[in-house]
């Protein structure tokens, strides 16, 4: 079964902003086993969405449309969804009660003929609740095809996602098994590794595909098993992966957990009831960030000192001046004093500290740029490490944070 | 002139990344006047890419291609662009030399025949220096159409759009102006505002475009206007934009500056020479990593105290027991001490303080969910003000954040 992705929006294609909501959708999908053959960003443009509409229909079983709903007139997406289908648009009072119901509670203004106007709907389309907004998501079937339109909005999108349309095709469509297994493996670039497993990846079945993702240094490799019989596809990449290990075992640092490192070690901390403070240099509050956009992080998250200049790691940290003297403020010593210090200011279990120079140009210290320490104080003790991370400012602080969270991983699971 | 970005490789398809990368290009091309007339993220598949490049090449001037440059099987843009142009890969030394140079300073295993072939080119591609990686950047003339080919990894593919291709186009392709100004408003919706503009939008000449983007909470107004005579464009621009002041000019807050609020923010403090100290609760490090993502915080960036949990507030904050208990720790007591207390311990002119609800349960306080108070100390005191942020956590932070820096920004500006 195969799916595209339309999203529709002049400020997609001037760069004003990102489109992130297609790669939820894909990802939504695919869990599901629903493959994305193409995703298209197309102009609020009535002949250019028209052009669009009719590629995806003769590619994919369910097409995905996403923007253009607003209520003002730059918005033509349910117009020209209505040509397109030769409908017309029909007022829906559910949506109108709806709309008025937001504007009593949330909008300060009178509802406008504009707001109303957003209750009119294509005869044939089967309304998708939008709780957040006054712009509802629409289920359109044209013969054996399905068409859905749901706001650009990213959080109206994903509710309608997850409680609307995910489980709606779960029930209406027969989908194929799709299954990923992700092996971390470290110290080879990918052209290397490439070597090694080159016969194996040669007589890898059809159906299993293997893609090697190079990513913050290390390369990730991907495998992805695709059919209609489940429990063949997971002996199958049992097998494979087995293989795999044969290979390349020396060099495979475990398998990819569902979900980024830092959701890993939220949940290691909550089961084992462990607390963690963090004291920041360089990478500026971004662990902090991480670890307080999961939900429940107050289970146990304290709190971070981000001590950006030397005198906040002095003064509010608590680091004796002699030794950032001694040792200049990008050390082993200076890392471990501050992982120590807030791991006793803010009283938790673990403390990650971080300090470096992440450039452009070199700050309170002679080091490199690209030089960072990293440094994880537990119950047992405090270590510091050495990094050396590029000179791309971007690209320390994120290869950093993933490295401090690695690094408070082990710590954990060895406590 | 119009251009086509075709992103190539399965990840993207699965929604295992998010691609960045168009909207940098595009709105790197857009401010030299070329327009993206359509962005198409395809599989890492033979038919698939050529059907996309033809198409692309039907309807654009220059075609910009990313990823699947990469030295293993699963990359196959580089064979696909050479059957596409019928051309042949031939070996260039200037690449190869570079490969070999980025092996000895970088990389710690041997060069392999895989990288080695990273210098195999078509044979009519010019290359394109891409100091940061081993797959160069290629430049394809067929007829009158350009083909231009970059990595998919992010920090080469910008290095390769700034210091090569955007000059490139900009000396070899006339182009016409194209100019962008955003209006902010505050306290209306966006079909409110439509009603009382809607005349004037009616009327608006046909080389001026309107958008409305809606975001947190606030409706903007872009005008873009596209023609080869930049003077009458200007005059025109600032024409309609006067007749927009006085429909509207109850509520324009402004026009947009260029870059986010932080930078403004940044900018300001840099220039008057003062300093920032920040304490955050739930924004949990946010309002910091933002500052610190710009090259120079240090100069005004002193550092920010998340103190997530209650306790943090007290023991490191030193926010008084006997203050969170009366007044509750969501409270403009609390925030304003926490302001106060941040200016203080750090040493700055500034400090931005928050405490709040951003959910999904109740935490350390009654407040709703969504209820948060932001405070501002300056030299001549503290504000603190109440939000109603809604009800979706990720949204409550960034909504915070940004309206922690506006009201910080009119701070330094009453200074």
């Amino acid at each position: 079964m195969l799916a595209e992705i339309i999203t529709i929006g002049d400020e997609i294609l001037i760069g004003q902003i990102t489109d992130t909501n297609s790669a939820f959708i894909a990802s939504e999908l695919n869990r599901i086993g629903v493959s994305v053959y193409q995703i298209t960003s197309v102009q609020d443009d009535r002949s250019h969405i028209l052009k669009a509409l009719k590629d995806a229909e003769s590619r994919a079983d369910v097409v995905f449309i996403t923007g253009g709903l607003g209520p003002t007139k730059d918005d033509i997406t349910k117009h020209t969804l209505a040509e397109y289908f030769e409908d017309t648009l029909v007022p829906r009072p559910e949506v109108l009660e709806h709309i008025e119901e937001l504007f009593k509670k949330y909008i300060s203004t009178p509802i406008s003929d504009l707001n109303r106007q957003q209750a009119l709907i294509p005869s044939r389309a089967e309304v998708l609740h939008n709780a957040y907004g006054t712009a509802p998501g629409m289920w359109i079937r044209k013969g054996n095809k399905v068409f859905i339109s749901m706001p650009g909005v990213p959080f109206e999108m994903k509710n309608l996602m997850t409680h609307h349309i995910i489980p709606k095709i779960t029930v209406e469509f027969e989908r194929p098994y799709i299954l990923h297994r992700t092996i971390m493996t470290y110290g080879l670039g990918e052209s290397a590794i490439a070597q090694r497993i080159e016969t194996w990846e040669d007589e890898l079945p059809a159906y299993i595909k293997l893609a090697y993702l190079p990513n913050l240094g290390k390369v990730r490799l991907r495998l992805t098993a695709k059919g209609t019989d489940k429990e063949h596809l997971k002996t199958s990449m049992e097998v494979e992966i087995k293989k795999l290990y044969g290979l390349i075992g020396d060099i495979i640092s475990g398998e990819e957990e569902n979900g980024a490192i830092e959701a890993v070690v939220a949940s290691l901390l909550t089961k084992r009831n462990l607390t963690l403070a963090v004291a920041e240099s360089f990478t500026g509050g971004n662990i902090a960030a991480k670890l307080t956009a999961i939900p429940g992080a107050s289970a146990y998250f304290m709190g971070s000192i981000v001590s950006y200049a030397t005198a906040a790691k002095i003064q509010v940290l608590g680091i004796p001046k002699e030794l950032v003297e001694k040792y200049s403020v990008v050390s082993p010593e200076v890392a471990g004093a501050m992982a120590e210090q807030a791991k006793s200011q803010l009283q938790s279990d673990f403390a990650i500290a971080t300090t470096g120079n992440a450039g452009p140009t070199k700050g309170d210290s002679d080091a490199d740029v690209g030089t960072v320490y990293i440094a994880i104080a537990s119950p047992s003790g405090v270590k510091a490490q050495k990094f050396t991370m590029g000179n791309h400012r971007t690209r320390i602080v994120q290869k950093s944070v993933h490295k401090a969270f690695e690094m408070l991983k082990a710590e954990i699971l060895n406590f």
